[in-house]
């Protein structure tokens, strides 16, 4: 893999000047396209063996490109509010948007490296991690991010070598740390585990290229012409990717499916809606004030047809909450900074912290919803957009996250009913529009797009829970119940996440035991304005 | 002050019942009026004494709106990140966008509250810390933001009995706390401070609403009601705010300014530059390795004529640096999220860590130069930003950040060469628009402009540095040599702040030693374009 970084390759100081006086008009004129068509950004992750001159292309990058539209990212240790989100989050927060180019020194590769060089995880945890990072980059690539990823090598004596030659000037010296001869005598178990990487990391789409780095020339020239092919070629054709994606297959034999076996009759009388939903909010309160809670997030996902109760069961489970430590965020249109990432990223800014909670009013399965049916987006993309949700549920769940995901299920003559309340009230008309009347029309093909989005990401780890929402007070008790008895499973368990069915039953009923005293004001009881 | 908020002020439940049935419908139609205007932010502060109900009435708010379009805030020790910054750049990042509501719990008023109390800071410091909010909240106030503060009192007795009543309610034990015993203690201390705080933050732009703690619903009421009010008062009279400003008054007899007294003609041989270049490269990047930049952090603002070389000398100043430590943020027109905010949270957003380094090329002097200049503000907005801006930099000096801001000056002749030049050269041509003619055409305004800016935010703190520019080698070693003065200054003394004039004579220059080998890769000694 590294042997032909190991012929030394070198370019002479003329050559370098007359070649790189033609590549720095280049690399400008490809840059200054890249900006005007604001169509892609660019990734470029730089890796590599300790003092095989990382620090000093990106230097001359830089130095060859305009400055101003480059950026270059080092992580070092997390910060604390890093280290309380997905492993995957401070480089999410960094990524650059559309017409732009950012650098990654060390990236996301160097942890999981690190560790695997020190023993610190197996080789099974080790390969997880990278699978996690192609599927990472395979969505960046889909999305239309152009990722370069430049692998730095020196052999053995030619690390040596260059350290001891940085060393040994005064200007330079500072450079070389007791790290740089600590990463000499582990060179034997680096090649070990980047050969390994490399070979399950050189993906079709981002594949590695092995630069030799005992020549500063040779090694800056030649990050700079492969990034101006690059540049070229993608700005010459940018139109979209054609990812391997296979359609849905309908095979329903008659009309059963997930949301018609819903039983939309459940309902509830209004003294046992009070009794439990109060009993349910006092749950919640104790659990979201526990200590395990400290360590964990919760973060709720809210889908449903129009005027299905979203906004009014999200307000009971608030009102059970601490006002300080939540926060609802209402999905609409992406604003333009939203536009020029990936469509993940707009969720991903906000992820909460340890001890904290965020109710998603509409979510990431919008891809899958409102954006296929519309056609906002190629089936391509909603297509690949299952798995990469997948994904990042799972990054979530990974890093303590607890994510509770619902659709709230009417049927259509209720939500006519609901519809046609809401146009006679006054305080109410404005949560009625023509867009929802239009999405009305486009039952069906909803319907579809949720059974399938129900196929596809009701997970083990994150399964949804359909809500029959033709009764409000069954409805709002479900969602209430699940959030705590999910939240309570997770506490309780840290490593318990069962291969669960989707939970379309409704939960185990908690024994209703008469309330002692009335709730004060902390968790009232909810005065409902709904018949 | 507190005597009308200890007169037992109580809503019976029948009252209350009616009242906030109504209170509701009228505060979610003046939401929804706020969010379709979209053109004014809410910040509501709420503090007082503890165990006045300040969680309750939140929770109220929360209840009574649509939670969807309002947020709480909640500041406990500040983040890693946010301690590395300024003071108020943890309020900075979490203030509403036009169209929202936020309600900060606690706020900027905490923190120097408890320090006065427990005696760790004096009187003086306390007064400089609470006239810094008074400023602040005038800025949000001038870019349209209403302010309500709302401070919850209580009597000694009355605090008492509320945290008693609390603490025998086993639903809402928890909320007592040991801190909440030890603010009985410093009842009277707190008070006192209060007072103090009351009387000097009173302002005619947002004064504090003193409220009575005892009866939740009185208090809950109240501040519902006054919510309302200020909604609706505001929505229907949203014009433009007539702030009270001066005018500048232009004195000049004769044509000498601070441009005009520029000595465009001075200019350096390509060796003394060069070598003085490399110098002053080499000085920088080794202040920027210093240990004691781990506690700093070091802003450049660049402002000046087109084509005066601000990109060039951007470029040989980012060339001494670690690109990785090191962001250039080109300003342009701002984004629609950027728009939603006051004119100064667009650089808010890249205040840079300590050990790290931000260059702006372009700045918030934008305000008083381009929007003035162009009319995208108005004459009110610019006149009153001179102090913001003075108290933005005084913020982030406050915190540890150097900053060094540059005006780089060409005479008009020279501009024109230069206009010409790039349209001749291929690769140059994208740097040159339509625009850039356009505003040549109004190089007298700007040139008043100048002057204006110079006069009122060159400051002791942050002075202005002009930079005859007309001779590219000369500019470039003035911004890197005056960089270097800078940082070396401030890094040696931190509590040094001299008064310093304007600084328009080129800085001491550095006694030209034989340069000792040739600088390497870290350091290149920049290979030059220019003629």
């Amino acid at each position: 893999m590294f042997e032909s970084a190991e012929l030394g390759h070198v370019v002479d100081k003329q050559t370098f000047k007359t070649e790189v006086a033609k590549l720095r008009e280049e690399l400008l004129e490809a840059q200054y396209e890249l900006r005007k068509q604001g169509s892609f950004p660019v990734i470029i992750l730089i890796s590599g063996v300790d003092g095989a001159g990382k620090g000093e292309t990106i230097h001359d990058l830089h130095e060859w490109l305009d400055p101003r539209f480059i950026s270059t990212q080092a992580f070092s240790e997390p910060s604390d509010e890093e280290a309380e989100r997905p492993f995957m989050w401070r480089y999410w927060r960094v990524l650059p948007p559309k017409g732009r180019i950012a650098i990654f020194a060390g990236s996301w590769y160097s942890q999981p490296i690190t560790l695997r060089i020190n023993g610190e995880i197996d080789d099974a945890s080790f390969n997880q991690r990278v699978d996690q990072f192609n599927r990472f980059e395979s969505m960046l690539t889909n999305e239309g991010g152009l990722i370069l990823k430049f692998w730095f090598h020196l052999s053995r004596e030619g690390q040596t070598k260059r350290l001891q030659a940085l060393a040994d000037n005064p200007r330079t010296a500072w450079r070389v740390t007791r790290d740089s001869w600590e990463s000499v005598k582990t060179y034997d178990k680096l090649q070990e585990v980047a050969k390994q990487l490399l070979r399950m990391t050189n993906t079709a789409w981002s594949p590695w290229m092995v630069i030799e780095g005992t020549d500063d020339r040779y090694r800056s020239l030649s990050v700079g012409k492969i990034l101006l092919s690059a540049l070229r070629q993608r700005l010459a054709n940018n139109q979209e990717r054609h990812y391997p994606v296979a359609p849905p297959f309908h095979h329903t034999i008659g009309t059963l499916d997930v949301l018609t076996a819903l039983d939309l009759s459940k309902a509830i009388p209004k003294d046992e809606y009070s009794l439990r939903l109060s009993q349910a909010q006092w749950r919640l309160s104790e659990l979201a004030r526990s200590p395990e809670f400290k360590k964990r997030s919760l973060i709720l996902a809210f889908e449903g047809w129009d005027a299905a109760g979203k906004g009014s069961g999200i307000r009971r489970l608030f009102a059970a909450l601490d006002a300080r430590y939540c926060q609802i965020i209402p999905i609409s249109a992406p604003t333009e900074e939203e536009l020029a990432q990936p469509y993940l990223w707009r969720f991903w800014r906000h992820i909460p912290r340890n001890g904290r909670i965020t109710v998603f009013d509409r979510t990431w399965y919008g891809r899958v919803l409102v954006e296929r049916v519309e056609g906002y987006c190629s089936e391509n993309d909603w297509l690949r957009a299952y798995a990469e949700i997948n994904d990042f549920e799972y990054d979530l769940v990974s890093s303590g996250a607890v994510i509770v995901k619902f659709w709230l299920q009417i049927s259509k003559d209720e939500q006519l009913r609901r519809f046609e309340n809401r146009e006679s009230i006054p305080f109410k008309r404005h949560k009625i529009s023509e867009e929802d009347w239009r999405n009305r029309e486009k039952w069906d093909e909803y319907h579809r797009a949720v059974c399938d989005m129900v196929e596809r990401t009701s997970t083990g780890i994150v399964p949804w829970t359909l809500v029959e929402a033709d009764d409000k007070y069954f409805a709002r008790v479900k969602i209430l119940e699940t959030v705590c008895n999910r939240l309570e499973e997770s506490l309780m368990d840290r490593t318990c996440r069962p291969e669960a069915e989707v939970k379309t039953a409704a939960p185990a009923c908690q024994k209703p035991v008469a309330a002692s005293g009335k709730a004060k004001s902390g968790i009232k009881p909810i005065q409902d304005e709904s018949p």
